[in-house]
């Protein structure tokens, strides 16, 4: 096993379900499994992309599963990109291709540790979606219908990696999604000498966003009435590096960036598109313009509810929803918390980050419900903050590959101890 | 000559000047001159299209200028489109293809009657430009450096067509633009979940844009400082049929449409782009966001105190200035204004309407300041409210095509006369 080449072989296959791609790297990973000596399959489900269940019995009496996606972000605006994002390739110790970050890397680092393992001290299931990138959308069905093959007493979740302190990051819960496109359309597109006195969906798209937010905060009516906010406790758990997230990001950042970060619900313009874009001039009045928007949600907002509030307030545009997934938070007395927490500081040497929700999303709140299992924790990643997840460029050291192998393994013993 | 089809060779061309195209649009016409035995040449100059210029002349003492342009906007979006843009074709009555309303059309109409007429009673001179359709940006220069060449004692310009009231129209002066692309960087896209701490170039853009117009009126300082508006006397030749114009752009408009459309100046947003804008979904903030903007200027407003005022407005916000154009006005009480209104009433057996200034922009005050004169009108053109001419499925009546050449014999009669 070549552990990082093997990774770049993964790393090569498009699989961008935004795109119903997907098929290979399911195949992939699936034969890499087996050629590992680890029982593995595809399921079909109602997904475009299956899933790819994987198993090592030790016959133990706690189980770990554990979770990851093999699909990636659309890679566009593939001009910004240095090298051919679907070909990988290694420069001043990064491994640089889509997906190496998000989420091929961790899958890559945790199934090779445990195959260096041998014979791990406690049974592991492995469990890969691959549509995680376009809002999991049928892992509640899935979930509800695999409960005993699934059956488990933690779920480790996809992975994090190093924080903006420089410290490994364990992360207890994710925040919720509400993706939607709305648009605003007239019969045709019109020379712009009508416009003294006809609609323009563009201005009409303008001002509709501009009732949305202001000042950073979301106008919607009852929007914030369910955010826990974080208590004094779960603050001090937040690290964070200021300098390095703000090197990261190429942008200024408020002082109180890791809590907002934690702690808030978004409204983010995602996409916006309307009339002629191209080269040079052209003088119409489009008759159609769109704007894709995602709310991040915060435990306890429900993206229903969210949506609920959206259309009414949106009365007679058409939304088309195109994700929904729930928040979720566990407790950092679990013992897979515990568990994380002690193997990082043993393998990193210092304390590690400890978030009480992610900044992102994932469906983790499935796995709560569905599973009835309250110990689901991620950690064990590769990522870092300049590592461009879902943007160009996207990077891991190979350091950082390297460290999460360890990680995984400590991991792994902590949690099989009584 | 098959007048209809030899339109369909000239329209089969592309010449959409946004992509550079026309060199080959301006050697069939200069073709087309001469093998119909009028002096005709191409004329480089700073534009990227040449001009083509012709001349008919009978040893008489007064010179008709006939301006025209034969280049087109783009034809996106393409698949709005029932035919090929670039191959038209005749359907009910009508031909349909890209600049056959603007301005190809008229350009055909009027140089194939003066064919006709063999030997015309005045003198006559053809200047057709190949950059009206981005906003004409050598034209000034051009008219400077061949005024002896363009002298003339009346200028006839591009063509308009039938109004919504169903008679034919005759344009005395026309608006002006100021075209210009608005947008907002970041150092790089980033995933959303770093949304309520980023910076999101789309919602600085609609706060922007929010803050130029609203409840349709410009809220630039000054924007309607120099503004003409309409006299009693020139209201009363407006026309307009309500009907049609609604049933021609697809929406209900307001009674006074007609008074605006020629009245007012606007801001209109004529494109809108930023991050994803594919199928599904992207959850990223944007590194980038522009629009592009019209502004329709009306006498006397001058685009580049209008530049002035929105770079005031917009400080420190990255503004690319596609056009430029001053507006113009010419009086009723021309020769030029009543020899049109004469024929159009001979040769349609109604009133035509005369409007003060056109709804659309076009060179007219270069030709008025720089040529010194002011008998420079609109008339003789074969475009009707349906024509859906910046749009998708472009058209004209055949039959409008026909009368247009008889309008153009009738008003050079009329002209020619002392």
């Amino acid at each position: 096993m070549n552990s990082i080449q093997d990774l770049i072989e993964f790393a090569r296959i498009d699989t961008t379900s935004a795109k119903g791609k997907g098929e290979e790297g399911a195949k992939f990973i699936r034969d890499y499994m087996q050629e590992h000596g680890i029982e593995a399959r595809i399921i079909r489900h109602r997904s475009k992309n299956p899933y790819v269940y994987g198993e090592i019995n030790v016959g133990a009496t706690k189980t770990l599963l554990i979770y990851n996606h093999y699909d990636v972000q659309p890679a566009e605006p593939l001009d910004k990109w240095n090298s051919d994002p679907f070909d990988p390739v290694i420069k001043d110790g990064k491994l640089v291709g889509r997906g190496v970050g998000d989420d091929k890397g961790s899958l890559m680092a945790r199934l090779q540790a445990l195959i260096e393992m041998g014979k791990p001290p406690m049974n592991i299931k492995f469990i890969y979606e691959g549509e995680e990138e376009i809002g999991s959308p049928n892992i509640d069905l899935f979930l509800a219908e695999h409960r005993e093959l699934l059956a488990s007493d933690y779920v480790l979740w996809e992975g994090a990696g190093r924080g903006s302190s420089g410290a490994p990051t364990i992360v207890l819960g994710v925040k919720g999604l509400l993706y939607v496109e709305i648009s605003v359309r007239t019969q045709k597109d019109l020379h712009s000498m009508y416009a003294p006195v006809a609609k323009n969906p563009a201005w009409e798209l303008v001002y509709l966003l501009s009732s949305l937010k202001s000042g950073g905060r979301v106008n919607l009516p009852g929007f914030y009435d369910k955010v826990k906010w974080l208590t004094e406790e779960e603050r001090r758990y937040l690290k964070g590096n200021k300098r390095s997230m703000e090197d990261a990001l190429g942008q200024e950042l408020p002082d109180d960036f890791q809590r907002r970060l934690v702690e808030e619900p978004t409204c983010n313009i995602a996409g916006l598109y309307s009339g002629y874009t191209g080269e040079g001039s052209k003088t119409v009045i489009p008759s159609y313009a769109m704007a894709k928007l995602d709310f991040r949600l915060v435990p306890d907002q429900d993206p229903d509810e969210i949506l609920k509030i959206l259309q009414d307030h949106l009365k007679g545009v058409d939304i088309k929803v195109w994700g929904k997934v729930r928040p979720y938070r566990t407790s950092i007395n679990s013992k897979i918390a515990k568990s994380l927490m002690d193997s990082a500081k043993k393998v990193y040497g210092v304390d590690p980050e400890v978030i009480p929700n992610s900044y992102g999303t994932g469906p983790m709140e499935s796995f709560a419900r569905i599973l009835q299992n309250n110990q689901i924790a991620d950690g064990v990643g590769v990522e870092h903050p300049g590592s461009n997840i879902h943007s160009f460029n996207e990077n891991i050291y190979v350091d950082d590959y390297m460290k999460a192998k360890e990680w995984m393994k400590s991991f792994v013993r902590h949690l099989a101890q009584p």
